[in-house]
């Protein structure tokens, strides 16, 4: 069934670190992207862009800025846990076959967009909604996908060129995986446990517990 | 082909304005649900709660919220384009069976979150990356989903009982839809158009046109 197809899609995706160097395929990035395109926007703004990365040199700037940020986090770690932090693999920016640094354009559709009157950061909301549709997409072709969030955004902007009124949201590592594993790599190395499903869900108000799946009132 | 129905979905998600008032069965709002909890999370976070409001007064209050923000926007525009604004229907808060409040509590993980030393905010963007699986999920399930983005978070904490340390990121109506069009209703309305793909792909650089797409550098 397609629904049960779709969970599977959602429930293997995974945060992947460690990449095969094999090119991928031009149509499957032309669909991946095309994926992240679809993805819902306040007043149908559609303010991101996708920055395609494969140059050598602009990437080992980002790993660059990637080491600079990651020695000022470790920092907050010490003991055992200092140690597992320093065993992850946290991103494959050079590993990878290519990279893309997905941006929102905080100005695009101009002065007054719909809905976006009250809540001005439902731009980046949206934004962030491609980069799950293409985290998606990706693995339902089999391409592992995994987002550097140690990184700063003013090193990106300086790294490639991005304007001021531009907001680089996401920066992925893009390619075949060695591996897509059952679990997310945090849990799988004891870093954090999945919470269980009927500890996030509230009935009516924050904090309340109830039978919030009920089909009837 | 999976990715084949996967694209179907992705491409067929609609905002839902228009509901009929079928209840959402109890299965098939736990693996809606399912789906968005199983979002990336930054550090593996899990930052999100979803308050599922079925109450009326709780909703009348919502409108409310919406009713004034939504006439603060709509202030803006004028002649044809502020005629068009006020012809479209922005919400179905009261006809969808429920509605779903997507939260981010931004304490959740203690002071040091894995991977959100630097940027802060992507506990905010692994929420939107949760509503995004809730949405696309919905779609596989037969079920819409609208975004209200025209209220104020002030309101929705005071109505809804949400600490001023968790964000309301997401106000959802949900529930089966009137219809599934083929194009976004403000595609459908003359409001704005679909960008082409090309146009929003850069190569390497902000602003960098080129085959971003072949397969071999």
């Amino acid at each position: 069934m397609d629904r049960d197809i779709f969970y599977r899609i959602v429930e293997g995706r995974r945060d992947v670190r460690a990449f095969r160097p094999d090119p991928i395929p031009a149509n499957v990035l032309t669909r991946i992207l095309g994926a992240a395109h679809h993805a819902p926007s306040v007043g149908f703004m559609q303010p991101w862009n996708f920055i395609v990365i494969r140059d050598t040199a602009t990437r080992a700037l980002v790993k660059a800025s990637f080491s600079e940020e990651n020695a000022r986090a470790a920092a907050h770690y010490s003991g055992p846990r200092g140690e597992l932090y320093r065993a992850l693999k946290l991103e494959g920016i050079e590993d990878a076959p290519l990279n893309i640094c997905v941006t929102c354009d905080r100005t695009r559709g101009g002065l007054h967009v719909l809905g976006r009157n009250t809540i001005v950061d439902t731009d980046l909301y949206s934004t962030c909604c491609a980069v799950e549709n293409l985290w998606l997409a990706a693995r339902a072709e089999g391409v592992g996908v995994g987002w550097v969030s140690i990184l700063s955004e003013e090193a990106l902007r300086r790294i490639l060129g991005i304007p001021e009124h531009v907001t680089p949201v996401a920066y992925l590592c893009v390619g075949f995986p060695e591996a897509f594993y059952a679990e997310p790599e945090l849990e799988r190395r004891g870093w954090r446990v999945r919470t269980p499903l009927d500890q996030v869900i509230f009935n009516e108000r924050w904090g309340s517990r109830g039978n919030v799946t009920r089909s009837r009132p």
